[in-house]
């Protein structure tokens, strides 16, 4: 089958890489849908000392076989990416996304999606609605990280967010912000991807005004660096929710935190259920951040794509 | 009257200080006892870009006028250290503490408690049961401030605490968690700090053991160097409360942040009240902390006393 791995040597598109065998509890997956994220790049550029394997963890699919599970053969399905031993101590306190021997889809020690078929846990599959396009579900796992935020930090009536960030990420945060009665604003550098958002009705800005506070303020920049501008726009006892996965550390005033009695809240996978919900319902409409889609026989130019600047979501269908 | 100021030439005990004039609302206060802090310590090295006034912040005094409200004459009392202005954004918020017109006793714009006289807010004074002995009323701030680690994020029963940090305010943490009826581990490097803890019954290390994850963790050290260190002992979604204010950054892996989806809380004052009854019940005792206590008149002597390795509470008495 066809697969795209990140090598010692950089990315391969391998025509003859071997198609996986299920185990019992895990689903053999056709893919439908695939979707470039930020830490497939990410990946790429060296964060988490070298994954080697297949990349890709946003998909779309239908089960082609699921030993001793034959029901599921042929739903169409989404997935969360963290595997889990369902033993350790972490699983047995109710923190299986933190399983001490998770693997996780395209990023640790599990081949993920950007190929003719891969393999899932059947405890991490979601079963989708007939009338939800490839192209929305796609974004089912995103969007469960953006509304991760709203989960870890759940804010009151009124309160007053800014999401630092017009990425792929960022969009999706502010959309689900905006679904769920907020009126966040949007600040990011790139004029184009602002747009997409105001047309949304997603209020924008280059920067946030001077002297305004907020009471929430999201990271989605992916750049540490930012980190120290986001605290500045906070009120104190203001909440500031980290979504930047980033290789490089950032220099935090932390006397200012401790002055201002800041909250700082690391954030990473989110409720697939919600983000199902709200993109079915269209509460979350995440197609005008699809810049194109490419067959997987392109899947290297696919990644180049999605890394240029003014690019959003890039797919990628068998 | 005598006064210790923090000129731009470095400490000078001033015997010619002139004594403060209280308006309404406000207490002339006449010391009775006073703690040397780190924010002291920290001010005389730059800390706040350069405080220059009388030093000190931890008092117990006596209430010697109170212009229109006679009442409070004679009381003796401590006092909270955040003035506030009430008409300011923050105030109407209810973030007095967070005053955006704030002077701060000792700390900025309003001279410090290491005087004959001082003043204070009559809002921010607090009378005290007349048999708690000043040298264990003089740690009320300091206790309240340990108290906010318990206020800004709740333990659960049976989680597992450490305090880093063994110095002034570690110790006085580590006490009001168990006080309260938790069980924290104090990590520390100085053997005879550690000892003192020990005394009170708190269980000591020189460094977490190994593999043993904590569900909160506190970090009193002062030394933003530390922090890498405090996060990785936390369990996934644990919590770090940052105590320690330091003109120094910290550099912080963020990625490990979101990946283990930390949450981080800075904590700066806290409720005097809960700190008086707990200081009154004899649930916290700080009177092993005190090493000495030098009369005004050697004030500078004290502070250089208090900067040494291996002394904890340095008081001073007019």
């Amino acid at each position: 089958m066809r697969a795209l791995v990140l090598t010692e040597f950089g990315l391969k598109l391998d025509a003859n890489y071997p198609q996986p065998e299920p185990k019992p509890g895990e689903a053999l997956l056709r893919l439908r849908m695939a979707g470039v994220c930020g830490t497939d790049l990410a990946l790429m550029a060296g964060y988490k000392g070298g994954y080697r394997g297949v990349l890709g963890h946003e998909y779309v699919a239908d089960v082609a076989a699921a030993p001793g599970n034959e029901d599921w053969v042929g739903r169409r399905v989404v997935g969360e990416i963290n595997t889990m031993c369902g033993k350790c101590e972490h699983c047995r306190r109710g923190l299986t996304t933190h399983c001490l021997h998770r693997r996780v889809l395209g990023i640790e020690r599990w081949d993920g999606v950007f190929a003719d078929y891969f393999l899932s846990p059947l405890a991490n599959l979601h079963p989708i609605p007939d009338d939800l396009p490839d192209e929305i579900a796609v974004f089912t796992e995103p969007t469960a990280a953006a509304y991760a935020a709203l989960r870890d930090a759940p804010p009151d009536a009124g309160d007053r967010i800014v999401v630092f960030g017009d990425g792929r990420l960022g969009q999706l945060i502010a959309q689900a912000f905006r679904a769920e009665g907020f009126n966040p604003l949007l600040v990011g550098h790139h004029e184009q991807k602002l747009a997409v958002a105001a047309r949304l009705g997603i209020r924008t800005a280059r920067a946030t005004p001077p002297d305004e506070e907020f009471d929430l303020a999201v990271d989605a920049t992916g750049r540490p660096a930012a980190l120290s501008q986001v605290l500045g726009v906070l009120r104190p006892r203001g909440t500031l929710i980290l979504k930047s996965t980033s290789a490089q550390p950032a220099h935090l005033d932390t006397a200012a935190i401790v002055v201002h009695e800041i909250k700082i809240i690391g954030s990473r996978c989110g409720p697939f259920p919600q983000a199902i919900a709200a993109l079915a319902s269209g509460k979350v409409d995440p197609r005008p951040l699809i810049h194109e889609i490419f067959a997987l026989d392109e899947a290297p130019t696919a990644l180049r794509k999605a890394a240029e600047p003014g690019v959003l979501k890039v797919l990628i269908r068998p």
